[in-house]
């Protein structure tokens, strides 16, 4: 093959210019050469919107066209693939990447929430239009598993997808673990380094987790997104205690999203789990993100990495380019969207778990002998138990334990048996433990 | 998008009937309706050769045309795509591959001994003839890592890839870790047990690795394929007292395989290194291949897994499969032959490195004298020493010591200034400290 035909360079628009638009254009600078190697044709930048021109970014825009309507900019003729890095499930980021794809641009978007909300149909379009639609970055960052699991497991029927997809959450809990300071100390602490939104709920209280699980069950089994059925629990009632008590057991808490599918329905849950230490998800610190694929032939196979940051995130939208740059592009989540299947949830109440469960108790006679009641005539077995003594501030007392394997229901029913109880001074915490 | 017209399925032949083969046939067979949903058609074998036609493989082949003569099968009609799976870097495997390409075939192989010596020119083939070549199965097994590197990092300069590439060294290390035996028994028994071949030379003297080595180089760098110059150094010298030591300073020992390019000169090589426990290939144990890739926007990726085993690697190749029948397919070294840069082998001399020395000696006075005198006249500052009282079966003790960074060049003098000391019982060993 010879050079002297280059191909035209793939022309991209940006919309958004935050710090992940802002890396892309310093990732296209910087690496200009490679780039155009690997993708066969250069990928230049021609126009760009955000909503304020004349904001310092630390890159020169002044060089690409300005358009202060977005849907312009999708419409453009000089574009061959519009990024969507405006954010937000509905709204601009919505009508834009609608636009995009109704003029037969491709689409790459690192918004996990309009493909968890707005996926299927923005596929079922790119389908129709035979347009490129890649979202990379709207799942971990800048670890490659939106193409791990569309091309690199694609043989696989998988037995589970789970994994550490919010960095938030994860920094928070390691650094509980580090330092022992309590949730909303640390949370403060993540939010004054940025590594915590000044609104921080939609972290801790698992939802971004959820949005990109619901994206990698659809692509790891065939199945329609199905964002509204993830069973989502934060981390806000993890306490410093409880950290020190999974610790004292062998055990980290990190916040897990697993989806599987198992009797024609389709489990996705995000929950705070005990992990033991030696598998490979306990020692995922800080805000990096990691997701384990079973698949039926390949095993276990883990994928580490940063899970945000401009330069992670950058990374992941221009392998997309890169993508379509060499025309390598197929359906977005693996199969055509009208072959993607609609499980119904699953309802997990069968499912065996070995279980923590951290109960504060009013400190008096009576209240073990009543929690273990409750255990009993819940058919719950109990593995280990520890009770601490009196913290400092206050009359509570902490009884701790670890259940042998059962049903999930068993424990909704201790929680049933317990309800209401003025025995204990707050909601019990429930851990399920990560099996090995 | 409607299903009234499907695509034609993709045929296939496969060359070799080992366990790879029959685990291509199983996956094809078991996955088959999942194969075809993300194909977007079916795949289909269509024929098969091996050395011996009667052989039982534990699956059923007679439903296939079969071919004696290898090149015969790369150039039936009924085939899309050549599945090489005889092995050897040259022999039969080289001329069935330039048979498929040449007459215009696919060309999928698990072949890293070929791609390692004949790669570029089997790609430059596969360029001319515009026919797919794919080779994932040829690295790490199960893990998509060439496709992590050719998809997933290719908007990156790489600092660099390295890893653990030889599951057999990694099993007999691990265990030796396990067991505290020695290396000789824990090989024999890593036979007996499946994990390393009656002849284990390739993986013990690491050129399993280095062959491995050489094409994440040339994907990640975008270099010409170099196996001649990947600096190799095997496994066997480690003894079960360097484990024991390692592990006394806080390291475990793995076979690291590191490419990495600086001033325009690539370095590739293998060696056993101390690896520190806070580093996420510290936890790979057994059998399990890693790979880490670091990129300039990316940051640090880790991805991992089974690197062998006919599922994995079944796994791998079929993905392969699907990416062809997907149409998804591009130069198979991330960017065409002859752009991929011929770097001259680095001198790594110069490189500041952190190392493990073990001395085994006679116990007489003055010999500890006569090693750190040589360590003062190179240059090499000791960081910490530890000399053990000799050991129950004889007079020898071993002195082990961990130096500060220095240059390498520094290390090697030590070992000239000790060449023929009749202070020394055996050749000293050098273990690098990988850096975390």
């Amino acid at each position: 093959m010879t050079d002297t035909t280059p191909m035209p360079p793939l022309r991209i628009a940006i919309a958004g210019l935050g710090t992940v638009g802002a890396g892309v254009i310093r990732l296209l600078d910087t690496n200009r050469d490679l780039v155009r190697a690997r993708a066969g044709r250069g990928i230049e930048v021609t126009a760009v919107s955000a909503r304020d021109r004349s904001k310092d970014r630390g890159v020169n825009h002044e060089r690409f066209h300005w358009e202060d309507d977005m849907i312009a900019l999708a419409r453009r003729d000089d574009v061959d693939v519009v990024l969507e890095l405006v954010g937000g499930s509905d709204g601009p980021a919505l009508a834009l990447a609608r636009a995009a794809l109704d003029a037969g641009k491709g689409l790459v978007t690192a918004n996990k929430a309009m493909i968890a909300h707005h996926g299927l149909a923005l596929a079922a379009q790119a389908d129709k239009a035979r347009a490129p639609l890649k979202f990379e970055a709207a799942v971990a960052g800048g670890i490659p598993v939106v193409k791990g699991l569309r091309e690199g497991t694609s043989a696989n029927a998988l037995d589970k997808v789970y994994g550490i997809l919010n960095g938030t959450c994860n920094y928070i809990l390691s650094e509980m673990e580090q330092t022992g300071a309590d949730f909303a100390e640390t949370l403060r602490e993540a939010q004054r380094l940025g590594y915590a939104e000044a609104d921080p709920a939609f972290d801790i209280e698992g939802v971004d987790a959820a949005h990109k699980l619901s994206i990698l069950a659809a692509i790891g089994f065939g199945a329609r997104v199905d964002f509204a059925n993830v069973r989502t629990t934060g981390i806000v009632a993890v306490r410093a205690a409880d950290i020190a008590q999974a610790d004292a057991l062998g055990y980290v808490i990190r916040l897990i999203a697993e989806a599987d599918v198992r009797d024609g329905a389709l489990l996705q849950r995000v929950r705070p789990c005990l992990v033991a230490r030696d598998h490979p998800l306990s020692s995922v610190d800080g805000p990096t993100n990691a997701v384990v694929a079973e698949g039926n032939f390949s095993g276990r196979l883990l994928f580490q990495g940063a899970g945000a940051g401009d330069g992670p995130t950058a990374s992941a939208v221009v392998a997309d380019l890169i993508d379509i740059a060499r025309d390598e592009v197929g359906a977005a989540f693996s199969m055509p969207v009208d072959q993607l299947v609609d499980f119904p949830p699953a309802q997990p109440g069968d499912r065996l778990e070995r279980t923590y469960l951290r109960f504060t108790v009013n400190d008096r006679p009576g209240v073990l002998a009543e929690i273990t009641a409750a255990m009993r005539d819940a058919d719950v077995s109990i593995e280990s138990l520890i009770q601490k003594g009196r913290n400092a501030e206050g009359g509570e007392v902490l009884v701790a334990m670890v259940t042998h394997e059962g049903p999930e229901r068993s424990i909704a029913k201790v929680l049933d048996l317990l309800e209401g109880s003025d025995s204990l001074t707050a909601a019990p915490l429930v851990l399920p433990i990560l099996p090995n």
